[in-house]
């Protein structure tokens, strides 16, 4: 390893400095892995609510490392029963409306209420662009201070099935830690919506009043999703609009069919910047919590989410094996060719590429 | 076998009629079945318009014997090369509708412009509740009766993939046989419409004017699907509320985004028992076809729902093997239990789950 000189004075490279690799420093960094903590020390110290080692363990959900996996479930399984205390907020919009800003005024709202808050993200994006949510942590200057919030960025990866699962595990852990709230922040890019809705316990879409035509830009399936939609910014010349906007949503919001639960989703203005509105979206969760605590609706609704779980990864995996099968990619590409000339059928090509998956297993 | 007199002189059952089996009767069933049509004998007599020929052809898809499906399959392929010169018209509506009158209507406007019409559908709870549509050909006297129409029920299966996947490959041999308007019809249970949607050209949504509160009870994304809305049973006293029906479709559908070809879902009215709006009806779907051929949207759809299909067919097949897998069905049930329970996560439960398939198929 070489380092560079930081100072200003040093204006030319040239010189390389020498290694700074010597027989006692490798001893001690060999000696510092070797002391990775024990699964039992990980579960004592997380549940004692010790931050570094939960960050830590979430380091191990992340790796790469097949040890690291291994160890990481095992903290999992040791923490579940400890874990499921908390209410699971999810949250979502478009960039520029807000969603730091917001997040940081709600988590500072509960923590003034001597509750424990940990904020992290699903973002399958982060990874391609380089640029993640959560990633700049100044951006919710005041909550990163807090010492009774938690935040963590989205955990990387290019599929949004191993995203999701890497943030779902991070939840057991922060939850074992003591964190009885939970914010799960998306951008909302191709399916993670779904996939943060289907771990969350309350849905939330944050918006901000257009242009009178609100409702054209929302991609399908988000309104059906929403338990809230939260127009933010409705502070100075901007309340009139938010105020007109509200009245669309509510309109549009009954031309969906009831929820489950009886739950109608609410519209409420909000503007993060200057903690207006905040109180009011804590209240509405906290209803809607008791509400579903007390029907069994959050049981059921948890219990659900994990066979939905359960299944999707089984799913993955299976398509995953299929596709990645020596061959098959190739073949593939061939079928489609086939479709394309019209020279079969979906269903022959279909059986061909599955026979030549069974082949590829048994030799 | 047995055969039981069906005379309504014969009141009382007790005398068991003697067995038809004998020895020459048995050597002509052989002799009969040894005599099925070959391949190309079905590709010959299918292309030349044969009714009898096609209607076997069918018969085979839907058996479920290995042997007719080989045949089947030969047929197909054979027949593709003839195939895909069609309109393929999805329609859907909930019962009471007015579909097979509506059909009909539309059947017989198309037959009387000297088109040739083929009436499928796809209903995978015909094998359940043992009512099928279309079964009853009678509710459709006149179109059962025209010599360019033919008309065909729903194949029985209990899961949607094994129907569609049949009626499917039903719609290349009738396309072959010269049908070059393809009506496929479904009730809209579970998926089917997602289902016929992603096999036709054209969807249209069969509606009928309410009590002003139309789109309450609208199954979710049926309105995203539907290229057109009609309103049937639009005359008499019904004719003011259709009216104000179709402005609330209207407004409703301007909240959607636009199609992937721009094309904008029209709201038409119509009273199929009185022929009343079929011929703008038919006009519509023509000049959608028309532009669709021209800017090339309409072969982009069909190249796009035949992938659809390839990977849909080898995901379900994925997903039967490891369900049917030796013991998978107990440790499912076990795993889900433990996620109840809550001592494991869905992610740990789904790699055990994985683990004994893999195990089950090495042995």
């Amino acid at each position: 390893m070489t380092s560079k000189k930081k100072s200003a004075l040093s204006e030319k490279e040239g010189v390389v400095p020498p290694p700074t690799t010597n027989k006692s420093a490798a001893k001690k960094i060999k000696l510092r892995r070797r002391s990775q903590p024990t699964v039992d020390e990980f579960v004592t110290q997380i549940c004692a609510g010790n931050i570094t080692y939960l960050s830590k363990a979430i380091t191990l959900i992340e790796s790469t490392n097949p040890k690291h996996k291994e160890k990481a479930n095992q903290i999992i399984e040791a923490c579940l029963p400890f874990a499921n205390n908390s209410v699971r907020i999810g949250i979502t919009g478009v960039p520029g409306v807000g969603k730091s800003t917001f997040i940081e005024a709600l988590g500072l709202a509960l923590t003034a209420q001597s509750h424990k808050v940990a904020v992290l993200a699903v973002d399958p994006s982060s990874s391609v662009n380089k640029g993640s949510i959560l990633g700049d942590k100044t951006r919710m200057e005041q909550l990163v201070t807090d010492p009774n919030a938690f935040i963590r960025p989205s955990p990387s990866g290019t599929s949004l099935g191993g995203v999701a699962q890497k943030t779902r595990e991070s939840i057991i852990l922060c939850e074992a830690a003591g964190y009885n709230h939970i914010i799960i922040e998306t951008v909302g890019v191709g399916q993670s919506e779904t996939a943060v809705h289907s771990m969350v316990d309350f849905f939330l879409l944050l918006k901000l009043a257009g242009a009178g035509d609100e409702l054209q830009g929302i991609k399908r399936g988000i309104i059906e999703m929403a338990d809230a939609i939260v127009i933010n910014k409705a502070d100075g010349d901007n309340e009139k609009p938010a105020k007109i906007a509200k009245v669309a949503f509510q309109r549009a919001l009954h031309l969906y069919p009831p929820k489950d639960n009886g739950w109608t989703p609410k519209v409420l203005l909000a503007s993060a910047l200057h903690f207006k509105g905040i109180d009011e979206i804590l209240a509405m969760i906290n209803t809607y919590m008791q509400q579903a605590q007390k029907d069994g609706y959050f049981q059921e609704k948890r219990t659900s989410q994990n066979s939905y779980w359960l299944l999707e990864t089984i799913e993955q995996q299976l398509k995953a094996s299929f596709y990645n099968s020596p061959n098959v990619p190739e073949a593939l590409q061939n079928e489609i060719e086939n479709l394309e000339n019209g020279s079969t059928t979906p269903f022959n090509a279909a059986k061909r590429l599955l026979k030549l998956q069974q082949a590829s297993k048994n030799t």
